[in-house]
């Protein structure tokens, strides 16, 4: 392990009350020690690091200026929270993050009251921001107190429509409350910085009706160079003359940009912002992703995340990998079918590494659409380009989809486009925990008219399930896969086009049959293994499709056992519940048949290992081995035998 | 029936290419006919009036200038297609519209090819218009060609976070393509109109990038008077002065406002962004919302939606109402326990109206939050006042609020944030059909962990279920409620607080249990009686929760009945779903019991009555007869007995 970083003044620091009685000078020490202290943690953790670092001045100066917890701090996405995390009494548990039982990657209700709001999917800071201001002005009352209320949001986060959509209540309202649009996209070179530092001298003494025209002001004051340098400044430039405009029209008082690491330019602009600010209010804040940490600066994506590092070389110490991921098979396949069809294009929203989906752009970067953070617009841009004739694959993470699910209702299922949807991460994802577990798809997506919902049992099958859905023009079409590694399964050469609503027998035993969705079929086989011992030999089958269900298979297998389980990884509503649907439907439960649908349990399953979160869901290999007995009577492990 | 307007031009018109022979004068006078035929067959059908009657120059003008069903005319939300619909082709058909069999009261793909993307959910169109533009340039093919793609939204529409996303998205891509703001929250009064006529001339000479400078300057042209005079004015100045740059920061082009019944600006706008537009390209059009009827500019909605009328008078034919409406019942309600709880807040997206919220601001208006068409930011908005110590009701319907799923999972039921969802037009609607069908509500919230899930059986009902929610503040609950009047029950004096999870039984019967969820146990009763005469009495409970269970309840009558059927408003995955997970978790079907689960079937229900819609879906007192013999095996229906 790398040595700790010496931190005199941060050990001193046990809540941010303790930072009121240090001076501006401190408090930029202050900042260094968070820096070094971050850097330090998740170096041992992994994480992510190069939001986190691009706010630590930010962090700093809020604390210092605001009376948290008192005061609402709302961080969006709350990537970006481990330094304030440190700051706020946790800094004991920092080295815990993301590990079960440790403190979670990001702000947490339950977790301490300087989380006054929970995030994880962004944009949400904004809506929250001006509940509490609301709630504050109608007299509200809670344990902590209700004082302003302040929401971080990063640029990315600022494009979607949500956020908007609470600007445009926000300024209507005309609550005070305050977005910090925390703008990483720059880097901030020193003629940015001089120029910064002059407007925040500005704001502090003057009255806020002179920001405005101190902004506009500023644009004339650019070094010619800087005007007409990179795109970057090109966007600086824009957001000047054009930004602040933007967010007034919305209501919003606006006031920068400021260099989001000059303690010289943030103090008195939240200083003076905190003293008279009446309505709703946008600083905008000018930071680096990463910064302060060389290997995070020089990353491309400033440092997101990183597994465990090196602290002095950046390394990171990653364990090798025994099977590709499924998201890159997903990509890989849906390339190869992309050279050969050129009607097959894709959707994403803000996630092109996520989805694997950057693998086909750098071969047709025309066919594939980032359309930002923004999934309601990116499925009904899909359902157009289907309705144009094109044969879009609509890739999201399974809890992102949520943001769609109205436009898949009503753009894509009611109109029977065919828009291919490749859920990703769907089931227990690991240590990003309950708040990214793609646990409701399988519900949401199967009670849709005319939708086919299949679910990938390994990597192989996920080849075959790109090419059945790029090949299905009949009305829309949706597979999921689970985040992490496939199986590491001999890989077909080419996917093949399944047959629809047919799934496949495993393997044929008797007595109890085993009906699986998805990938704890690899449990279920490790189960069977155990029985077998035991002298049980459950028939197994792959159901492939939620729906259309393969009656024939399912109503064979209930005929022919004396139990029927399934599995799935989701919710009851899902597969099982449809399968039960037929069976009831069909008589079958008249005469008795000893059914079981295993799904995820009625809790939100926080971090830790997929491995130890499928523990707790009971739906490891042990769980099925232990229903299985229990259908049968073999032991007596419930009030059943 | 009032006579029919006499249409010389109009009867002449049997599809769009008949009007490309016309003069500008005949476009003219072809508008006139074309208004008199819509007000002629609204007042015979009732439905949406005002937003058609304020689209008929423009509807005119759009399919003249361009080539539809080539180009892409796509009408966000639609209620404004009538025109539309009787420009292209079904004329004929237009006084069956929102009638059984008839057209859709919203455009549809099925129905039209000059219907190229359906509508009836607000701001979509401007994605689908998207699509279609790259669908085109990346060389999609369908039957109809690829041309323009046009969307028109209106003002409403436009503040809702996807139309924002798409703007963000097209401005990006920079695909020709072509938004029509179709702005009626301005009356047009004779000044703006000149100074509209002096801009549109401007636009027919002038190339595009003198757009901009001419709507700048327009401003200063304004009469003193108008300047300093009424709000819309004033928001007029704005959106000119704003409202432009606003869009060129997304990366539009801008013109406008032009006045949207002026032909000598219409079409030379048109042809002009028709013949030299490149990129994506805004069009400001105001227009008055009832335009050209009396009755329907006068009235406060601009005759929004209507029953049949007399056209002479514009007096609306509405049968008498026997019970208040499930609405009205929530709306009363809810504001007599605002009167005593002062935590107690209000949430609607745009339907204060709608969702009866208009009492309780007509008394507590500082309590009750019109957030715009923005679902996803009013939950999460709720979800803050929850955290902030309020009492936050958040009342959508069943369909808007797929809309805000994933901020119901990810900010609320994470959270267990005490959130009251108030869920009107739960199950089928009627007229407005399949896209406002709310039919998967129960599936989606009932498993999400720590969600309570109601559904009323009839409005005295509703009234206990709204002061239950009051009173819950531990975590997250939900109730359902149908469109329409309630059953004429006496009501309470004031709601009862009930038990969390714990059902009712309505009448001890034999052999045969019924559990329903939410109003279908009015058809319930209905078929007892039936079945009561060939001497069949079943058990009837109301289930009241969908979760939690009322596992004793329903233990209970699955072990002292012979068969237990449950009927709901809703889906697959939901209410019936929970009781058979359960069931089969308790091992109740090991032994053999006759369940049945009556749900919607798996099909979008086209516009009917409600009656007749659930005639088609099998849920009434008929089927649920049919359904008892058939699983009494008194009747051989199907192939058990």
């Amino acid at each position: 392990m790398t040595k700790r970083p010496t931190t005199p003044l941060l050990d001193t620091i046990h809540a941010p009350a303790d930072m009121k009685r240090l001076s501006d000078t401190q408090l930029r020490q202050l900042a260094d020690e968070l820096r070094a202290e971050t850097i330090s943690a998740v170096s041992e953790t992994g994480g992510h690091l190069g939001a986190g670092l691009g706010v630590v001045e930010l962090t700093v100066a809020l604390h210092a200026v605001f009376d948290t917890p008192r005061d609402k701090l709302i961080w969006d996405v709350s990537h970006q929270s481990y330094p304030h995390k440190i700051l706020t009494g946790r800094r004991d548990r920092i080295r815990t993050i993301r590990q079960k039982g440790g403190l979670s990657g990001f702000t947490k209700r339950s977790e301490s009251p300087y989380d006054p709001f929970g995030a994880a999917h962004s944009s949400t800071s904004i809506s929250a921001a001006l509940g509490y201001a609301v709630a504050r002005d109608l007299g509200g009352s809670i344990d902590s107190g209700l004082g302003d209320a302040i929401a971080v949001i990063g640029d990315g986060a600022m494009s979607a429509g949500m956020a908007f959509e609470a600007m445009n209540n926000a300024g209507h309202l005309k609550k005070r409350m305050i977005v910090i649009l925390n703008d990483n996209e720059m880097s901030i070179a020193p003629p940015v910085g001089a120029l910064s530092s002059y407007l925040s001298r500005l704001y502090a003494g003057e009255p806020f009706q002179e920001f405005k025209a101190a902004a506009k002001g500023a644009v004339s004051l650019l070094p010619e160079p800087f005007r007409e340098g990179a795109k970057r400044a090109k966007d600086m430039l824009k957001g000047m003359a054009v930004g602040g405009t933007l967010f007034e029209a919305l209501g919003f008082s606006y006031v920068g940009p400021i260099d989001g690491h000059d303690f010289d330019q943030l103090l008195p602009v939240l200083r003076t912002v905190k003293a008279r600010s009446t309505g709703p209010m946008l600083i905008h804040v000018l930071t680096k992703k990463g910064k302060g940490y060389a290997p995070a600066e020089s990353a491309r994506d400033g440092g997101h995340a990183t597994a465990k590092f090196d602290v002095l070389t950046g390394k990171q110490k990653k364990s090798p990998s025994n099977a590709p991921s499924y998201t890159e098979v997903f990509g890989r396949t849906l390339t190869a079918l992309a050279a050969c069809d050129p009607r097959i294009c894709a959707v994403t929203a803000a996630m092109p590494g996520g989805t694997g989906l950057d693998l086909m752009a750098e071969r047709y970067p025309s066919r594939v659409f980032d359309v930002g953070i923004a999934e309601q617009h990116g499925v009904t841009f899909a359902a157009a380009l289907a309705a144009g004739g094109m044969r879009p694959f609509c890739a999201m993470y399974s809890t992102f989809l949520q943001r769609g699910y109205d436009q898949v209702v009503h753009d894509v299922a009611i109109q029977r486009l065919p828009v291919r949807f490749a859920i990703d991460r769907a089931g227990l994802v690991g240590a990003d925990g309950a708040t990214h577990a793609g646990s409701f798809d399988v519900a949401y997506m199967a009670n849709l008219p005319g939708m086919v919902v299949m679910a990938a049992a390994d990597e192989a099958e996920l080849t075959h399930m790109v090419a059945t859905a790029a090949a299905h023009d009949d009305g829309p079409i949706a597979f999921r896969y689970p985040r992490g590694e496939g199986s590491g399964v001999t890989m077909p050469e080419r996917g093949e086009v399944l047959e629809i609503g047919k799934g496949r027998m495993i393997h044929t035993g008797s007595r109890v049959a085993i009906l699986s969705f998805g990938t704890r079929l690899g449990a279920v086989m490790d189960a069977c293994e155990a029985l077998g011992a035991r002298g049980i030999t459950p028939t197994v089958a792959d159901a492939r499709f939620a729906k259309p269900l393969d009656r024939d298979l399912i109503l064979g297998l209930a005929r022919d056992h004396e139990a029927l389980i399934t599995i799935e990884e989701g919710a009851v509503g899902g597969f099982g519940s449809h399968v039960a649907q037929l069976l009831s439907d069909e008589g079958v439960f008249d005469a008795g048949l000893r059914f079981r649908s295993m799904v995820l349990p009625d809790t939100f399953i926080d971090q830790s290992s997929p491995e130890d979160m499928y523990a707790t869901a009971r739906l490891n290999a042990p769980d099925i081995e232990s229903k299985v007995l229990e259908v049968l009577g073999v032991e007596v492990m419930g009030k059943r035998a």
